[in-house]
């Protein structure tokens, strides 16, 4: 906040108002003020915030009429000019708080657009968040490898959704990152291929795609298996996948432009002749969010102007980030192949916090 | 759009995109045009939003670089002043879109803030919606009757979601709708008490409420259940919270204010000496969002002014509205009971959508 010469923030994206008090519920925000923080949530989470606040110094206020309100009469009862958070914020909220504090006498530039503050922070892991990491990634890895074992012709992809799922459940997952991909067959070649009712069948292709959410932090793992004989063809193509996911991995460093890791799988490819077939980035970031920086993609031109209230965020490679690697090769007609895993920049390079078998046979 | 004077809008929203395409994927936009209407989205849908264009007037655009960028190329490729939906669109994209659009030479308030446009037509469900959630309201209603017969002392929270989200997966949902709440014992006290480890003991109130999503639509269910010997008091506060919940589903019917829905079943707990408890609103509307128009609650003062743009959304139910209607009771120490069901409004009043037995006790 310093360096964007602000002395208070309003944070109101959800995983950044949880990365600063605790506070785990579905709806919340933060004011953050040279003497300390406020949380600002509602009657139905007035147990969890008092209990959070008491031992803290966090201040917890409940509102009463609409967040919004509430939040504008913080803000008024403060002196200091106030930053909020642009990348969440909607045009709709920024007006009616402008209007609201306007209307009570403050200059319309006193009410700031800011972006990232928190999410600079949030891009390290600290010690304590990166054992979380590491427990959510063994547990993930337990359910993916009981999963595979079970995989058989005459199950609906939906079946297999539900034992991913049941399986997270089990191992303390509160929820799903995202929606389960179980695609099979010719849906494989859907990178986003969300489970259907489709039986799988011998020789299909089956990409699973999951996500859990342990204590907060989320954790993504992709594996692809052929059912029934092996054929050459997607053994060639696993191959290949599978060169690309190591050669990200390879290159992953503190240090490194995560546009280069990307790049390192995105040339294996090429020399397969797949360069065409891998259609979206090799990763992202891992933490509160399942998809928050870095982005381990092709480097993109400067597409924001820059404002004043604006971090950048690294798009180079430190100790302490949290990242998939996730290529993967899509045929429409013929299927697709992804493999994924989750892994720490350490400073010597890459910690795995997945480990399952690649194989794409199970037996 | 006419309303407003409006002749294109920019849709991103993704309940909206769904709405108005029938794109169900988790990233994508629309551009609303006098011609027709633009599919944006991304290489990982190629095949799912082609195979939506063939045949309909939809147009597809898949985005190269950012979503952004294709979204500013495609708005200037039009002569006509375009809306953005100010309810969804971030104070960084609106910066970064009017700058873009300035810098190619228009002016700054050719791109204009609206409100609700979408969401209007949402608010009244047609024929083929109101099929799929009755049809979503039956499927669930089976989960839970399957899940309250089950419940019994020893099982973890977790356990207990377990089977709910299984039970939702083979019942067709593709997802939970929000974070399975499991609240037993002390922990019903929470309104959002999400599934934890704790274990069920004999005399537990447990609250469930979960909801899965089917075909795209939301439901959302409520039961608490007591296990062991029923107690007078929870006896009692059960008995309140099913007459308010009675008395707010007979006040449903086209004409009436959403508030008095919301006032009959206070009133009834009022009446009871706990109106204190009964911390959150009645109910919320239902359909491609877990949370969408109409609110059941309290009449609120007008807070936002009003701006060109925004459509008002009906504070009165109308014939095709679905809502929940789940008033609770929430006392620290002791539990809470919370009752949910899912209604259509109907020219005549209300239909039920879930049907499960509201008992207390299990057998």
């Amino acid at each position: 906040m310093a360096t964007v010469g602000l002395a208070r923030l309003l944070v109101t994206a959800q995983a950044n108002v949880t990365w600063l008090t605790g506070f785990a519920g579905s709806a919340g925000a933060a004011l953050v003020e040279p003497d300390g923080v406020t949380l600002v949530t509602d009657q139905r989470y007035a147990d969890e915030s008092q209990a959070l606040a008491s031992g803290t110094g966090l201040r917890v206020v409940l509102v009463s009429q609409t967040y919004d309100e509430t939040l504008a009469a913080l803000i008024l009862a403060g002196e200091d000019p106030i930053g909020f958070e642009a990348g969440h914020l909607t045009v709709h909220r920024q007006r009616w708080l402008r209007g609201t504090l306007e209307a009570a006498g403050w200059a319309s530039d006193r009410l700031q657009p800011t972006l990232n503050l928190i999410e600079a922070g949030r891009i390290i892991k600290d010690a304590w968040e990166i054992g979380r990491l590491r427990e959510a990634g063994r547990r993930i890895s337990a359910v993916a490898i009981g999963v595979l074992a079970d995989l058989s012709p005459g199950m609906r992809e939906q079946d297999v959704a539900q034992a991913i799922e049941a399986g997270l459940r089990r191992s303390g997952s509160t929820r799903p990152a995202f929606d389960t991909i179980v695609a099979s067959g010719p849906r494989s070649a859907l990178p986003h291929g969300r489970a259907s009712d489709r039986l799988l069948q011998d020789g299909d292709l089956v990409v699973l795609d999951f996500g859990g959410v342990y204590g907060g932090y989320c954790v993504d793992l992709t594996r692809t298996a052929e059912l029934g004989i092996l054929s050459v063809e997607a053994g060639r193509v696993h191959a290949a996948v599978a060169e690309a996911q190591e050669a990200a991995i390879a290159a992953i460093a503190p240090g490194v432009p995560a546009a280069e890791v990307d790049r390192a799988a995105r040339d294996v490819l090429a020399r397969h002749g797949l360069a065409d077939r891998f259609v979206h980035g090799t990763g992202h970031g891992l933490g509160l969010d399942v998809h928050e920086a870095p982005r381990l993609g092709p480097a993109r031109p400067a597409v924001h102007p820059p404002l004043s209230g604006t971090v950048s965020l690294p798009e180079v490679l430190a100790a302490g980030m949290v990242v998939t690697v996730e290529p993967g090769v899509y045929i429409p007609g013929w299927g697709g192949i992804r493999i994924e895993d989750d892994l720490l920049v350490t400073e010597r390079g890459a910690e795995r916090l997945t480990t399952v078998p690649v194989a794409l046979g199970r037996s």
